[in-house]
């Protein structure tokens, strides 16, 4: 059932996938990725890669392509016709070793029904230990030159949706300094298929070269046990979001994906310390202070 | 609104949460619990109180009498008519610090509605790190008696009712070795209320010496790092529970209860490995082949 575009999107995430890993590699400078592939009894498979570096903690880059015939109780929570579906995408999380680097979370996806029906849906959103401005400027600067190249209305838009989806309502805290998010992206007056799609496509490829600075620039900070221990505190908050909000992780969980793959996002370790208080004034509180939705970090 | 049942079961249930927390301080013997006073704006609050000891690593006992008109969205959930509601209860989760003692969590609550509707919840589960029969007889064992003084089909009805709802689906395990769990126990042919307060109370009475030996059983034998590593490994499991399938928990989170009571269950350190592998014929690995549902553990 597969036709040229669905054979075209597919063939690129492979690919995307290929050139990050080994820029994250690279970047690494110690680290290999291993890779398992895994099949879908249902149809499809993925190959998901992992890598336990030096810079890089526990970095995971998922690329799956699954098909077949769409569970009903799938179908009613996506709002679709039954039928046939495609689902493909690359998924990333990056957990860094040094506290000074942030944690990185990058999604790309295409959707397609057998009734003709597609979207594209992904994002990116970064998760400092601690809040930098300059760097939160630098990364929403990128992700809003990507944007503009392909409609002035995505940045605003986007970047919106990512403050209102990467939100722990529970702590009333956003993730980090968001990003972009986007989703359900089909024909419209302004977009063809291929014009979503080279949007995509650019989303992914500014992927590498966006983060493996964000690791350059810090991996040589100094840091101590405090900040250490920070870090686990906020990998904590990570889990949070991923296993209490986050949509995709829940969906995946809930109708049989795999489990492995999905759960790659989550920290090598987490701690949790109740009722936890930051010292007034430091670089932890302040930190926390800019967990709002809605902060302009370009003007800023 | 209070009417002489609900006093008589919120003064019972503070008296029961002081109960379990001298037991609890005496059995750690180093540890003091620390309290937190809240309230809730809408009516009612609670005492939250945690203990980080010598034997017990994190420990959280939980008391909250919560009151006041009923959320749409919450009487939606519940399948409740809209109205004033009171929900009381007792909350328990204890991470010991030695890997060869389990984690326990214990609930009982009461809920009424304004038109006179009420139901009593509650169970007890244990979660060894390692799994040792003759503890999971002890204890299944323990819930039997307390179950079979108050109705021959508390037992098994509760005790299948734990292991549907400890239950990983995603990971295809059980959260440990069951126990008991029930909920909207109401008036019925058999049981009035006086009956069901009757059997609430013994089970929350049951838990401190039940988990008091526990202890002292086991927090003086060895282990080394590998078990210590195992233990991280399952307390992340226990995240994995408590934030994608716990009713309680989620439902908490969703409706602005009290993040930092509710979280308290979280361990204080998790960690996540990859597609972890046990070595076959290892302790862990007997662990978890034991994760299942269904294992009468009494007669195993």
């Amino acid at each position: 059932m597969m036709d040229t575009d669905q054979k075209e999107i597919i063939h690129y995430f492979k690919g995307l996938q290929d050139d990050i890993c080994r820029q994250l590699e690279q970047a690494d400078g110690k680290g290999r990725f291993e890779e398992d592939l895994w099949e879908r009894p249902a149809g499809g498979g993925g190959r998901t890669r992992i890598l336990q570096g030096r810079h890089i903690a526990k970095g995971g880059v998922n690329f799956s392509a699954v098909h077949g015939p769409m569970p009903e109780r799938v179908s009613k929570a996506l709002g679709v016709e039954a039928g046939d579906f495609l689902a493909t995408g690359v998924s990333i999380v990056q957990h860094p070793a040094n506290p000074m680097v942030p944690i990185i979370h990058m999604n790309v996806r295409y959707f397609e029904m057998s009734n003709g029906q597609w979207w594209f849906g992904g994002g990116i959103d970064l998760t400092p230990h601690y809040i930098d401005q300059q760097q939160a400027k630098y990364f929403h600067q990128a992700l809003k030159e990507v944007c503009d190249r392909h409609d002035p209305a995505y940045y605003p838009a986007f970047k919106k949706w990512a403050d209102d989806y990467f939100f722990l309502k529970h702590r009333d805290e956003t993730r980090g300094v968001g990003g972009i998010f986007f989703d359900r992206l089909s024909d419209s007056e302004h977009h063809d298929k291929a014009s979503r799609f080279a949007f995509v496509r650019e989303v992914g490829e500014l992927f590498a070269p966006l983060y493996t600075r964000l690791i350059e620039d810090n991996k040589d900070r100094a840091y101590t046990e405090r900040e250490l221990a920070w870090q686990r505190l906020r990998r904590g908050r990570y889990v949070e979001f991923n296993l209490v909000w986050d949509k995709g992780t829940k969906f995946g969980l809930d109708t049989g994906g795999r489990t492995e793959s999905i759960l790659m996002s989550l920290p090598p370790e987490a701690n949790w310390v109740y009722d936890h208080q930051v010292e007034p004034g430091s670089p932890e509180a302040q930190t926390l202070s800019m967990l709002r939705k809605d902060v302009d970090w370009i003007s800023a």
